[in-house]
């Protein structure tokens, strides 16, 4: 007889397994602001240690964290025409502050690229002053439509960094460096998330940038879902702000500048990525808890034994929690681990006592046996790394498995109902995408001939990256 | 013939020496809207330490980290009176957003009891779920007349915790724990700052609680900072929200609460209390860089001698900076160094690789010496200890030198031109507090005679501690 389901199942309808899960496994809440949200323990643990993993990549490139507010007088977003275009219809705006009316109204920061070059336009003074490398950790509102739990919504957390570099090229390196070194890296090592790396058609670009990197995943259903973009903004910031330095020659030149971020959207991303039928799975190098001791009934013996071999595997080096809240039913525990997605659950009741043992499930192949418990220590820390290994090389072969190359834009359309078409850009071009944008479909990314990110659209070979996109 | 000074000397305008250290270290700017701040990166490096040290002390308590949203319905704010009298006056509000007017105005949280309660009466059901122990990591807005970097902005960062409780007496002794555990143990152990610790009177209360407990430090010309708070709310937001338990004999309760937050203003504290004519002097134990090993001249031999320095203080524990910016004059790096505070300043030129020594100049005794290179990771973290101790107990002096015990209203306010007094409260009681306040005097907290914390303002031998304040 089989188990009533605890999520509706990804076969019936994915949107609805993805807010069932969500909210089972306590990641977060609808907040009482349209398309606001209320990170809860358990996900905000989450992000926290992505916090960790990121920032420390980041600081690797020699960039230096820092803080810029959060309110923006609405004059400085009208000073990069192409930037107001892009994020005016998303503005929340301070109109009122203090009991009175404001003179001059402020926007609650949608990003920072603003405030971030009036800042660098006084530190900025001579070549010595570059490249300057700055990030910060924040929150951004943008006004949402059709929000959807961190996929989507009206504020979000994230990084942001923000560069200045003397040249072109050099800009152009640091964007793409980020994308390999600290993005790139983090999503594979971390996050066992397979990725395409490419850069944007101008119609999906950021607003203000000339150019735009990005990593796409495809998720569980076959969507594609944009996990992280570095943007190289030429000069167009520097000139809007007067971002300017003195060369070694003695003369006034203008910046050149990237920007680059990455949101709490991961944590929908990994959802969507390693989630199954029975809830989340964490990649065990992200996991807050990589391990949970369970206490099957609540004697004595039990209670000491799980917390000695929680002890145990602390020392290992494993990120434990011992789960001795024996008032409450043991299945009812255990599917409240399998829904959080703890890689590794183990077990101990009266009867392992008497023979040493624990029965061990591994959350991520899906494995049940019993073990000598005095092994675990030793065998956890290698067994964490292998499920690491198999989710990323379950998320690479989805994407392989799904991904059809294609001669034409109807081909295109009819591959993208399962997953992503590859269509030579030369037979798309803009025209094409226009097309594809009505159907629903979007150009994801273009990519050169050998997977590399090609330097310009009309490299010979470029191929067009298809699919339906969250 | 003395040297320029590189600061208004403290003694000829404590204020302006305040705020040409801040620009001058490179701690922070004025924002562009009134009364915001942009928190630079080495500024930000001494956050992100406080964030560290306060993270862990607070995960210790058993309270974990989630996320509640920036924007809060105006009407949430209304439902507890006097939380909505004491910040009305104070909010920043979103009328327009994605284009349109919006129905219902938001604010941007100045504090967020509002919107935990929100979501804390769905959370908790039963005494299970209790306590309940919740803290973010958030920015906050509250509209500032006066503003003044660090100690008083428009927006500033801050950690808020928020928990609920069964008792009482729960309650109380997890809002003093916090104090004195997680705060108390912060201050002095790492900002290496002296506190009183009491509670504040009713005029002083935070708006919505029953009890606020506070830490007075003295600053550097005798002033009063409160340096954090913790509130016991009582059941004020359990009602206002119906945030209910259902109790162990089956009855529906309300929930007692604490909120307790401290903020970056602890960065101008620092300032304030451990700055001299010089600079700012950073507590090794808070300090992001410990010792900067300067190259005196740019030869590749004194190079790689502060390369490999720097490189065996590193293995020793210290926090190594290394300066090998030798394009810039040396004296110059040096002024810079001391403006920063940094505690250790080891310079290396070429005479000394001939005799393998060093010049260590302790930035926090004053001292320079010179000693033999090769001893310096044996020596340098006993002296980091010894100049952290050094920095406590200067900042403990100040304050017992300069707190008079009165036993009238005029002699209160003759102490309080110069530092603290300590008066009966039951000499001052409301009526003298409000004439304290005509003539801008406050009462910091009541403590006990013991100097313990007061279970009550109606204690026999209650103490009033008087002085002006940021």
């Amino acid at each position: 007889m089989a188990k009533a389901p605890v999520l509706t199942p990804r076969a019936d309808d994915f949107p609805r397994w993805y807010q069932d899960l969500i909210a089972k496994a306590e990641l977060a809440d609808n907040g009482p602001v349209r398309g606001t949200m209320v990170i809860r323990p358990y996900g905000y643990g989450l992000w926290e240690r992505m916090q960790q993993e990121m920032d420390a990549r980041i600081k690797a490139t020699g960039t230096q964290n820092a803080y810029f507010p959060l309110l923006i007088p609405e004059s400085y977003l009208t000073r990069e025409a192409e930037h107001v275009e892009g994020f005016a219809p998303e503005l929340a705006v301070v109109t009122h502050a203090g009991g009175k009316q404001l003179e001059e109204p402020v926007v609650v920061r949608p990003t920072s690229e603003t405030i971030v070059n009036e800042y660098f336009a006084k530190w900025i003074q001579s070549y010595r002053d570059l490249p300057l490398l700055i990030n910060q950790w924040a929150n951004v509102v943008r006004w949402e439509l059709r929000p959807r739990l961190f996929l989507r919504t009206t504020e979000f957390l994230w990084q942001e960094g923000h560069t200045a570099h003397a040249t072109y090229e050099e800009a152009r390196d640091f964007a793409a460096r980020v994308q390999s070194e600290v993005y790139g890296d983090f999503l594979r090592e971390v996050l066992a998330m397979d990725f395409v790396s490419g850069r944007k058609t101008v119609r999906e670009r950021f607003a203000g940038a000339v150019n735009t990197l990005t990593l796409e995943s495809m998720m569980g259903d076959g969507k594609a879902l944009q996990m992280v973009t570095s943007h190289e903004l030429g000069q167009n910031f520097a000139r809007a702000f007067h971002t300017q330095y003195v060369s070694k020659d003695g003369r006034q030149e203008h910046v050149w500048q990237t920007s680059w971020g990455s949101t709490t959207r991961m944590i929908g991303a990994l959802v969507m990525t390693h989630g199954d039928d029975d809830g989340l799975r964490v990649p065990p190098r992200l996991a807050p808890v990589q391990a949970v001791v369970l206490a099957v009934k609540g004697d004595e013996d039990v209670l000491s034994a799980v917390r000695a071999l929680g002890d145990r595997l602390t020392e290992a080096g494993v990120r434990v929690q011992v789960d001795d809240r024996t008032d409450v039913p043991f299945g009812r525990r255990a599917v409240d681990w399998e829904l959080k997605g703890v890689p590794m659950r183990i077990e101990v009741g009266p009867r392992d006592l008497e023979h040493g043992t624990a029965v061990l499930v591994r959350r991520i192949p899906g494995s049940k046996e019993p073990v000598a418990a005095a092994a675990l220590p030793a065998l956890l820390p290698g067994a964490l790394e292998d499920d690491q290994a198999l989710l990323l090389a379950q998320s690479r072969r989805r994407r392989e498995d799904r991904t059809v190359e294609v001669t034409t834009l109807e081909e295109a359309v009819e591959a993208a109902s399962t997953g992503w078409a590859r269509l030579p850009w030369a037979v798309l071009g803009p025209a094409g995408e226009a097309r594809l944008n009505e159907q629903g479909l979007t150009v994801r990314c273009l990519v050169a001939a050998d997977d590399s990110v090609p330097a310009s659209e009309d490299e010979p070979g470029v191929v067009a990256v298809v699919g339906r996109a969250y």
